[in-house]
């Protein structure tokens, strides 16, 4: 299964796709194709964007990833980069639904939390965390590209608590329905 | 020549094509189609991209504008509501791109300073003069495609003057060559 992770900006937009093998344990996980998509910064914003739309659908139409992870933006840093980053995790969303791919969003720190074991994890920790778990030898580079394999490991990592969640909560309607019938577990 | 304004939001993006006959004065301007592209709160983010991408990209295949116009997003009101106006702007940007047509940006104030006369103007004005330059019977509806409208005559007022202050721009650099050889205007 192919998980395309995104690390979303619009002068460089990381992505990761990484493959695990059905059944198998972590370290069976591979890096298939790590990279960055680079727009010109003196280029019209919105030709820039066209180009991260049109690289976008080509990862999507190489690769057909099981899921597309997105690294989910906030706006609190700043605003102007914000704007570029929110574009772009737009454009990744709307061409991976577009073509029948699940999407999914990590915050950053569930990223950190995945990968390294909390959420404050520095850049440094991330990238030694994300080399070790693809069997690479140093640090992934470029940095953009290991961000973004990082949110398809966390992907990989969450996912079956993710069904598991989902089987619960299933499980716990039937109980919640026969208590409201003759329990008192909700006066 | 056709332009296409966009009033972008996930929920409701409001659109207005408006042509202007070669030549003619601001009366002939005509509205071609008014509509919102909506989807639903309830479905998934990625999906209601997906959905406002395909509806933008069809509004640009069946109408060929030679302009998208485009409000200026900005994210100090409500940064969950600016998110995907952001996106949606985007994605606006980034389809018109592709195809190869001009964009342009314009902010609520300078909209509402073209049509209303002063930047300003509050909805029921903006609506009012929006029906009164297209020739259209009442206040055009729906309220968003009014606004997206409003940002396709926006683009006709100001345009001509972009051209004029471009070709200014141009002229200018030829005097300030000269002066800096031969005059004291710059030390």
């Amino acid at each position: 299964m192919f998980v395309l992770g995104i690390d979303p900006g619009l002068s460089r937009c990381g992505y990761g796709v990484v493959e695990q093998r059905s059944g198998t344990q972590r370290a069976r996980i591979e890096a298939v194709a790590l990279g960055v998509i680079r727009t010109d910064p003196a280029e019209p914003i919105a030709d820039r964007l066209a180009t991260q739309m049109r690289e976008l659908q080509a990862l999507v139409d190489e690769f057909s990833p099981a899921v597309v992870a997105v690294e989910r933006v906030f706006f609190q840093v700043n605003a102007r980069t914000a704007m570029g980053v929110a574009q772009v995790a737009g454009l990744a969303m709307a061409v991976a639904s577009a073509a029948g791919t699940e999407v999914v969003e990590y915050t950053p720190s569930q990223v950190k939390q995945s990968i390294a074991g909390w959420g404050g994890a520095d850049k440094e920790q991330m990238q030694r965390m994300v080399g070790e778990l693809l069997g690479l030898p140093g640090h992934p580079q470029p940095a953009d590209a290991a961000d973004a394999a990082a949110v398809a490991l966390c992907h990989l990592s969450l996912a079956p608590w993710h069904r598991a969640a989902s089987r619960a909560e299933s499980r716990a309607v039937v109980p919640a329905t026969v208590g409201a019938a003759g329990s008192s577990a909700t006066p």
